[in-house]
């Protein structure tokens, strides 16, 4: 899906893992850092640190607070998101083909 | 897919999300502890801990050693596992439908 937020914010994603059925990405940032408009298909986000964010999905926002281990289902979407808290964020997203 | 580990194991294996497109499950035991035989689909498999473990799968038989964070996709199959170290296994298993 485009925008690609790989593409968007390189510094920010990584690919750790693609084949036919998946691509895997690790998000991190730090207090304060946002990221551009971009989209993921529909995906499965498994927390890996503590971390406070405000997601923007069109007109929405939406402030989230998350601990480590928890998993989340997100449906494909466009949207931004910017780290409203006192630490870093740390998670994996298993996007789905 | 049968058997189903959730069946097999439901002292390991807890259903921690499921929708159309996937299942999540997190695994977790202790040293010593040895599953049944069991099936999962495609999978990726998130590690959350560091662990020792002995996978056999049909007449093979492996040795892993893994560390937290690690992404290992594993392709269908029918498996036991067995904690042959001396810490838990704590894994999320993402099962693709």
């Amino acid at each position: 899906m485009e925008p690609d937020p790989t593409v968007t914010d390189p510094q920010l994603y990584k690919i750790l893992f693609e084949n036919d059925r998946v691509r895997v990405l690790r998000y991190t940032d730090k207090p304060g850092d946002r990221t551009k408009p971009h989209a993921h298909p529909d995906s499965v986000l498994i927390t890996l640190s503590k971390f406070q964010r405000r997601l923007t999905v069109g007109d929405r926002t939406v402030d989230v607070e998350k601990s480590p281990h928890e998993v989340i289902w997100n449906a494909a979407q466009t949207h931004v998101g910017e780290n409203t808290g006192t630490t870093d964020t740390d998670v994996i997203f298993v996007e789905l083909k």
